[in-house]
């Protein structure tokens, strides 16, 4: 039997362009003799289609692709993911469902059992978890077909109360066939392949696991489908951050014929377990790809071309700039320079060189006439108070209102270049510097982001060395260093990792060797700022825990503040 | 038995506040010879305590409070809310529970079964439904304790494939009791009465229904507890958007002794449905009361005291004036006037007028020149391009950032005078009107905004009359109306209202009566304009579907758009 998988990037609600992308890897199929091809979890709408799942009209849609795609299913066999409808009236009315289609003939409906609903995810929200299990068979094979979170539960602290696998396996399947929608973090190399590994061993089947790719609002989908035998050997496994079709021969005494050479994966981990200690060098090649991935689907998608970034000649500009330029092309890039009464020579040369260095147009407005006319327009009102937060602030919204009537003058998007260190303390300032439409850096600590920057710079210098070396300031006042707020990134970033991505509480983090009072201090500025970031646009995803949609806390409340 | 229904307020996360509060009402009920004591649902941490859930120092916390409670709990039974530990290591960690604290001691512990998990609520994320029902027994009664959305799943179309009452009752209660954190929306009347209302009939037993009140940032609970005989007699019913406390007699006959007099409660509805067609007059009162205790719980559980409002002489945010000044005293209110060279003399009449009639202070700063030296710098950059939006949006943001500058000074919260319509639309000006600290208007549509400005002035004219009758305007170029760019309200509001309360698609919508044109735009406005609101601050939700933590939709997407 050739198997075909299909690794592709979907646009969420966009039945059509879905549907004939779906339908394009069918035909190619055909044409290379498969028997069946296989796609990801809920491909035909996209995944996340989030509460789109509530409109009627959005399911019709999914069963009217369902329907076309049936027509194309002729010769082949092929399974695809899309929500059906829940027949008993007791319970949620939609499943998370995989497609049989073959012979033009819906040949069978399977469900999802395990709803993910922790992080980014929200599916028991949606979809009834299945509650019976049935083989398909196609060609005389039995397949034993699950759903992403389906094959995630084994390990010491099973989150659900059933494996599906293990209800399958009593009805003798010949082969797993798992549709997934896994994200991309950077904890996640090895877990995938890992959990793949544990059910081949676990049911002495092979698994054939076709991922999505793509990048949705916040959340990059990095592919890496695979087929794996049921020794554990990973026979195929598809490359990540970008489309791609592969095939394997499955033959009659169980064997396989891919086209890549088999090789033993080394790995055994479970879920990617979340590392105990804070390491900024992580990963950091595939971050690159997974923001690279990002920003160019969220333009994409959006039907957006030009991007727009307020470049301060500090780094976390310049590594906006950096990977806007790479993602969309320099030509596609304004940088705009804001230079105020307290900016550094350094700052604009250094900003300059930047742009010159990247090869995108940059423009220059100082800000000092319009905020001393703010200053007087205020005066009567401020009647002699001193410079303080206002002031400060005043300054980062005037570059906002600056650089968001470019951004509407000429339809380009501005590209947020707020780190996660300072989202997390709130040292930035709402309709300012935290304006933009998409947060390139939001899930990068400070040390991440320099760990970046080294990393663009690999082969040449593009973001120049004196930007990389001096210290963060906002430039706000006169003489402002980042340090005057808040403690030394190499102490802060590992209190935040613990705290956000461990979830650590005060008394944890201190035994690990913080300082009681700066834990303490760190803690309530990340509570306190909970209303601050819930004004920020979407973050570009790369950790396991990034500030968003898959982080829900209180803003009203009292817990550590 | 004398049982007491303790009607609270918590603040999330503030265990000693919520305990401290917990303990004086059993004291209380102990001195009236109170035999039990009901809270409503995790009273101990407040509702809902969100993502602080996956802190094992929070859950430790709750437990160390429940273990106060229960030194209290000497010679009264106390029912709490509180999350406990899942023994099992299958499924989650945590079940959402009640406990039985009785001789200082935890007698029992039942966990809630239906874990809601639509709109505003994510119970799923955290906890482990109940899979085994026991009796609690108490002073030889035997109580059927339930949780909230245990009992709201009778009726046609039940979302959960089991009632924890059909169990319960096969163990032969004596009563219900059910702890709730039922929130307020302008649907839910009699909903929740007549929940109450089927369950006494259909079980025939008497329930004693315990809610807690308060705003948690964006929800507002509504009290409104009570005790209900099995005939569906209504013996008690505690008021609404207040704190209370109540007692009722119930008699070894199974009769109860109240101290208000029985009366029959006509409503036999089921959960409250979404009328099929949008009423602006639809219980003005009870938003006008929740939206008071929005503000007052906002800004009481904040820390904060006084409130700046940008105001134009428009309706939105004359009404908020009118709110603010009612919730925060008209002392602790500041308005501010930005006029422009758009703006005409009767906007600044109008708004002077209004806080001479509600008695605040005001300040008044022409944005002209702050918007001239915009021009200005802007102008080799723009050279010579037309006035657009992009003007249009820098006059919007210069305003924002004045009244900001005047918060950050004063240490005021500004308050957003966004109204559902605008928001549904994108009729708002990123970092310009739609700054601010909390929605106070964004879960009504304008109609709804003019009746509310109708019911404020129902005794006294507090808002001119000018304001509610001048044709609404954005005011951001020459003899501008808001009818310029949308449909008249009494066309939009209907529409949106379809789409997004009742999540009716196009072909619904035009099957109602409204033009196809006319609809796909507007349904394309609305998905296009999400990525405005997904920056938007938290909005006091008073209707069934509010923008904001209850309506997740993808930004990046192509469904309607």
């Amino acid at each position: 039997m050739n198997i075909f998988l299909a690794q592709q990037n979907y646009h969420i609600g966009n039945f059509e362009a879905n549907t004939a992308k779906i339908i394009a890897a069918i035909e190619e199929a055909k044409q290379q003799g498969g028997d069946l091809i296989v796609f990801s979890e809920l491909s035909v709408c996209g995944y996340p289609p989030r509460d789109f799942l509530e409109f009627n009209d959005f399911i019709e849609q999914g069963l009217a692709a369902i329907d076309k795609i049936r027509q194309a299913a002729d010769t082949i066999g092929v399974l695809v993911g899309c929500p059906s409808r829940n027949a008993k009236i007791e319970g949620k009315d939609l499943f998370n469902s995989a497609y049989l289609l073959y012979e033009q003939e819906i040949k069978g409906i399977v469900h999802k059992s395990l709803l993910p609903n922790y992080d980014i995810f929200d599916e028991y929200r949606y979809f009834e978890p299945a509650y019976e299990w049935n083989i398909l068979t196609f060609k005389g094979k039995r397949l034993a077909v699950t759903i992403c979170e389906d094959i995630w539960n084994l390990g010491d602290d099973p989150l659900y109360r059933i494996c599906p696998m293990d209800e399958l396996i009593k009805q003798q399947p010949d082969i797993m066939i798992n549709l997934s929608a896994s994200p991309f973090d950077y904890t996640h190399e090895d877990g995938r392949k890992g959990i793949v590994k544990q059910n081949v061993l676990k049911y002495n089947l092979p698994m054939v696991y076709c991922n999505t790719i793509g990048s949705q609002t916040e959340i990059v989908f990095d592919g890496g489908s695979m087929v794996m035998d049921k020794n554990g050997d990973l026979l195929t496994e598809m490359p990540y951050f970008t489309e791609a079709m592969a095939s394997i021969i499955w033959n009659e005494d169980e064997t396989f014929d891919g086209s890549q050479p088999a090789r033993r994966d080394g790995s055994n981990a479970y879920i990617s377990a979340i590392p105990a200690t804070f390491d900024p060098e992580k990963n950091t090649a595939q971050m690159h790809q997974a923001i690279l991935l990002g920003i160019r689907d969220y333009f994409g998608k959006m039907g957006f071309t030009k991007a727009i970034v307020a470049s301060s000649g500090g780094i976390d500009s310049a590594v906006v700039l950096a990977l806007a330029c790479e993602a969309l092309g320099p030509e596609n890039v304004n940088a705009l320079l804001l230079p105020s009464q307290f900016s550094t020579s350094h700052s604009v040369t250094d900003a300059e060189q930047l742009s010159r260095n990247l090869g995108n147009h940059f423009d220059t407005i100082p800000i000092e006439g319009v905020f001393r006319q703010f200053e007087d327009a205020l005066a009567p009102v401020f009647s002699g108070l001193p410079f303080n937060v206002a002031e400060e602030n005043l300054q980062s919204r005037i570059r906002g209102a600056m650089v968001m009537a470019l951004s509407n003058k000429f339809g380009s998007i501005l590209l947020n270049t707020s780190n996660k260190s300072e989202l997390a303390t709130g040292y930035g300032t709402l309709y300012g510097d935290m304006a933009g439409g998409l947060g390139v850096l939001g899930d990068l600590y400070k040390m991440q982001v320099y760990a970046l920057a080294r990393y663009i710079n690999r082969s040449q210098e593009i973001i120049p060395r004196n930007i990389i070396d001096k210290a963060p300031s906002a430039e706000l006042r006169h003489d402002q260093k980042d340090s005057d707020s808040l403690p030394e990134y190499d102490v802060l970033d590992p209190i935040l990792y613990q705290y956000i991505e461990r979830r650590q509480g005060p008394k944890e983090i201190i035994a690990l060797g913080s300082d009681p009072a700066l834990t303490t201090r760190i803690l309530r500025l990340v509570n306190n700022n909970e209303y601050k970031r819930n004004q920020f646009c979407p973050i570009i995803r790369v950790s396991p825990k990034a500030f968003g949609i898959g982080r829900r806390v209180p803003i009203v409340g009292k817990y550590l503040s």
